[in-house]
């Protein structure tokens, strides 16, 4: 990038107010949600609507060799999409079309659509589109797909890339690309459907998605434990999970039962050391067979209390509570938010190491977690304005990271590697794979344009 | 390459035995089931038995600019494993170490464990490896993950993809990487894991794979229902896929009910038109409501006879029968195997529209599919010696891909494209996809040694 590039004529190629220059409106598009304090401020935002909108942005900015930022809602909590000084961002928020398809079982959705809303769609017509991020309500299917996100019920239903049959991807040449289709299976070439799912907007832009529909998820039945420890609970995990396949198995700790405790007022044990939110919606009998095997497995590792219910309203207050936990925490303080798995097994060793690890950098860590597949969030409480504090906040995000590798694990499940993780990306996978990242990213994107800062 | 390069290099740096130049031995390496006329003789042939063998072969290849075929248990069907003239063949028959991981529910598997082996010892500990192409008791996992390998469960339970949590690969330079692992989720840097299955050993060879498990599969109800159309019987499938999602839901017209009632005689309709076979895994009342859906969706479409069984064995003798087809198709002749999908909708046009290529070009084509994802394999039989004939079948060959793709749906489902079916791929997917699948194979083998010939 040489001289600051003219915008008027990236202005006059899209519709009238699609490019926005007025700077209160651009420092509205620092930030995301991880609130990185090195955030720049756009050249440009563009808001497009349409596959053709992006390309004729991606064009300008390859021929002016402008880096471009790709922004869905801004919740990855990993700085995915944090503005870069000197680069266009391109917010997908507008892109909003969704069509489903009963006949294929398949939702046809713009990126900008929010997971909520695609659920929602499809059980107007009694279908399910089952990756549930915490964050449902406020994310959208797009950065779903740049993060391959999770959620809750992917222990059993598994993550976005299993429900993704087909996208339309801009290249960082403008071209745009059709992927895969409706149809429900297809091995013709390269995955290159799947390259793209998780690929945190570096190799292309998502402009569409095809999704997997299912039939509607049974009514669920929801077991809630609360045990004297952390190591109780995340044993009562495995006694579960090494028995049955739950819809549904989370956990939170004190600290995190606490905070949403202040916030929601639900009657929640605050004595408990921990607390386990499981859910079986298999049917009839085998559902209350389920039902049965968890509430021995909390029983036989210590908890002191097991409630279970089958009613809907009950069941959603406990799952409301859960995923409340993030922005209950949140006013605790500013959040570093870990996002590390392991494979089940370790999963009371990483507890454990992350409770030592607070005591050791005198942090708050508030513990969350998928538990039934081994994703845990602790996230780490502090004050940006407090120097010292932060830095220890800094040292246990590092330290929790390097433990999870030990364990065998990973930095990230479900939110991506963003910028916030990219320094401890290597430890994980090696320098070989750091060096095949980067040939496919000079591969598909030479002048690296796409979400510069971003894994690599 | 130039002059013909020492062999005894190669032999000298790894077990005695192990790299082959025997001409009768060779000679056994040259075609794959797929029986392709223009098949070559290896150079030699390399059986590796560990990740570092094959890393020992490879760098002479690399070295030499030898190229190298990737061979499995030789099934795909498409011409995958061919060999090539002047090229090392390796095979990963001997790669036969597995281990069943019950605390994270996997199985790590070197490439030759055939797919019925690693069904086998998950079963010993009360788990499931759902894929199951039909040919699982002679195909290898290293092919199912290379073609991305689906099977009859699929419709319920996924694909191979949907499966693979890890990979050990071997690149086109030599070195090894280590993808995945344990770990149920894994956001961490560019889903190269992805990437690798389904991509037909065209960017490295896979030595080692990390299968996910889950519980056994609950005991199933078979539902049968004779036809007596083929359009009778789509349509009965699209009936019962838009109400539920069952275990299985196969088809078979009327060649196929004749050849495997020629081969097995265990008196199957042979005045039937079409017949689907279908299960629900269900359990308790849920199942019992799924097979009575079932069995009204086939009434309702005209099945003149519908027969329903939760007798493990007679499921397993429907279940056998259709698996049954091809070999007992391929008795009738040569096959050239199609691997066609369309969107569910489309289904009827398109088993409509094989018949109508079969009268057209006066040959048997035999169909059986996958009918409940849109998977269908119209069998077209052969003379090879009948060059008249052979000439019709590649033509009527041509022609089903063609109608599948303008049918929105995909040249092969499930069996890769192989050497086959390349020169209908780009009809499917574009000259921009063509020229990313290109830009990929490049980035990470530059000198084109991996399968040369296959897909590009």
């Amino acid at each position: 990038m040489s001289a600051r590039p003219d915008l008027s004529t990236l202005s006059a190629a899209l519709a009238p107010g699609m490019v926005v220059t007025d700077p209160d409106i651009l420092s509205a598009y620092r930030y995301d949600r991880a609130n990185d304090p090195d955030a720049g401020t756009p050249l440009a935002l563009v808001r497009p609507l349409t596959t053709e909108d992006v390309q004729t942005a991606v064009r300008w900015c390859a021929e002016h060799r402008v880096p471009i930022i790709t922004r869905g809602a801004g919740t990855s909590l990993s700085g995915g999409s944090t503005a870069v000084d000197g680069a266009v961002t391109i917010s997908t928020e507008k892109m909003r079309n969704l069509t489903i398809d009963t006949g294929t079982r398949t939702a046809v959705s713009q990126p900008g659509m929010l997971n909520a809303e695609v659920k929602a769609a499809a059980a107007e017509h009694g279908l399910w589109y089952p990756p549930d991020p915490s964050s449902f309500e406020i994310c959208s299917i797009g950065g779903n797909v740049a993060t391959n996100a999770g959620g809750l019920c992917c222990v059993k239903y598994g993550v976005t890339t299993d429900y993704v049959l087909g996208l339309q991807v801009v290249l960082a040449d403008g071209r745009a690309v059709r992927l895969g289709g409706k149809q429900l299976k297809d091995s013709a070439g390269l995955p290159l459907t799947k390259l793209f799912v998780g690929s945190e907007g570096l190799l292309g832009i998502v402009t569409e998605v095809t999704l997997r529909l299912i039939p509607q998820q049974a009514s669920a039945c929801t077991v809630v434990g609360s045990f004297p420890s952390v190591r109780a609970a995340s044993e009562a995990v495995l006694a579960v999970t090494s028995q049955i396949r739950p819809a549904m198995l989370e956990f939170m700790d004190s600290a995190s039962i606490n905070a949403v405790e202040d916030m929601l007022k639900m009657g929640l044990d605050r004595e408990a050391g921990a607390m386990l939110v499981a859910q079986s919606d298999a049917p009839g009998p085998a559902g209350a067979a389920e039902v049965e095997l968890i509430e021995a497995a909390f029983s036989s590792c210590g908890a002191a209390e097991v409630f279970s219910t089958s009613d809907a309203a009950e069941s959603e207050a406990f799952t409301h509570a859960r995923r409340a936990a993030i922005p209950a925490v949140e006013r605790m303080g500013s959040l570093l938010l870990e996002d590390v798995g392991v494979p089940l097994p370790a999963l009371p060793d990483l507890i454990d190491g992350v409770e030592a690890i607070a005591a050791d950098n005198r942090v708050v860590i508030a513990v969350i977690a998928h538990a039934g597949d081994g994703n845990t969030h602790p996230l780490i409480v502090h004050d940006p304005n407090d120097a010292d504090e932060t830095a220890r906040a800094n040292a246990a995000f590092g330290q929790i990271m390097a433990l999870a590798i030990s364990l065998g694990g990973t930095i990230t499940g479900e939110h991506g590697v963003g910028r916030l993780k990219k320094g401890y990306l290597r430890d994980q996978v090696g320098d070989d794979v750091m060096e095949l990242t980067a040939l496919l990213k000079s591969a598909l994107d030479p002048d690296g344009l796409l979400n510069p800062g971003v894994l690599l």
